[in-house]
């Protein structure tokens, strides 16, 4: 009965055979012919996305930016989207948080327990304590950010910091950690060959997003991950797959071929 | 009549002649008798602090942890919090968000326009462009974290990076941007020989948290940024000065002690 989120992410992976997460970052203003302009568009574009999807999909990441850019609206359009998510996927909150203290507590608590996302990711640049706070949840999934697919990522994440770069410091910091929760990383697809280099220290679970729109390719991800837990996100080729009455159709297919091209070899 | 964001912070600053910034960060299990739990009460609360401090708050900020943890419900409190703020303060959101590419612009709608504060802070660890999607606004006044108030922030913002921290590496990166908006940066008041440090090469506004529950002390943090432009904030000392009826006079109170402690020397 009682699974850890890791057994629970290695279960969902194998029997939809596929590591494919799909992002549900629509924007209101974006929506295909049919929809209006609100936040309560989103939340039923989102239903039919996650309809069409769901057999392929393991897990659905859901980017806060893309609601609360509506204000309490778009954060009710995000709870209505949460209870969307079916159990057979991963719910990841992609919120890239992180406070100190009790400003910390007050995140995770919004996540883990106000959302009760199964995941959620932070952002390290304050210290681990800040990343502390989140595994203190049991069977909660908290993605580190590590080495983004942004330009920018070389500004600070790739700085030699002792013979090492930085995301890599990130990293063997969060390791050192045993506890409640279960700690994973974020690894843009972008980078295939830190991808590899990556695995070299660490079997964590990874959260890599920038496959699609950003330029990631899918059989150069799975190869640079080696068959290690992970999640592969793929957000506007699918979503926005069609601005025309077929979306959700189109989205099927386009989900279909990514979970295809994201597949586990067992 | 078109003041810029600094001038404006200037203005005020020069008028209440004090740099206190009042942080409203209340929890609603954490609200003075005669108050409930709700984030309504939060609201209650906050005008109730606000109109008792209002004189001598050269800025008000807000941290979104504190109202996300109740979902919509406390989006929706936040939304009128921000209502409440006088025109005669900054008024400043301690998000500290930061994405990538269109997610990132969707962060920075959401603070300046949707909510429409003078202020908002932002983690570099993403990256310079993750802060310069803020500094596309004119007359805002965006804050990078630099060196945190935490004991976590040793971690990775002091890790040495070419013969200087981590931190100052994000401080130089930033200033060299030239554009529309104001670069800030957070300075932890618990480290007031690195805010000396960190003086010596920007004059840039510092937002420095930290002074009162956490330790800095008023006096070292003043003579440590030099008379340059920045703002010091205190959240528990003031807002929680009394768990009794009497909260808003000994919020007052307190708010009137840091404010002449935080006295601008002309």
């Amino acid at each position: 009965m009682c699974m850890s989120i890791r057994e629970k992410l290695s279960r969902i992976t194998g029997l939809k055979q596929t590591v494919l997460c799909v992002g549900l970052d629509a924007d209101a203003a974006l929506l295909p012919e049919g929809f209006g302009h609100t936040p309560g568009d989103v939340v039923a574009f989102n239903r039919e996305i996650i309809n069409a999807t769901r057999h392929v999909a393991a897990a659905y990441k859901i980017n806060t930016a893309f609601y609360e850019q509506y204000g309490s609206r778009g954060w009710a359009a995000l709870e209505a989207t949460r209870t969307l998510l079916p159990d057979d996927a991963i719910s990841i909150a992609d919120a890239k948080r992180g406070d100190i203290g009790n400003t910390n507590n007050a995140y995770a608590r919004t996540f883990y327990q106000t959302l009760d996302f199964d995941s959620a990711t932070v952002s390290p640049y304050l210290g681990f304590d800040s990343i502390e706070t989140f595994l203190q949840y049991p069977d909660k999934l908290t993605f580190a950010l590590a080495l983004t697919s942004n330009i920018g990522s070389a500004d600070f994440q790739r700085l030699d910091v002792g013979g090492k770069p930085l995301y890599r410091k990130v990293i063997e910091r969060c390791c050192e950690y045993r506890g409640a929760g279960e700690i994973g990383f974020v690894v843009g697809a972008t980078h295939p060959s830190d991808l590899a280099e990556i695995r070299s220290y660490t079997k964590s679970v990874l959260l890599i997003p920038g496959v699609g729109t950003q330029g990631g390719a899918p059989d150069e991800v799975l190869a640079a991950n080696g068959g290690e837990s992970a999640l592969v996100n793929v957000s506007r080729q699918i979503i926005y797959a069609s601005s025309g009455a077929d979306f959700a159709e189109r989205a099927r297919e386009n989900a279909e071929k990514f979970a295809a091209q994201l597949r586990i070899i067992a």
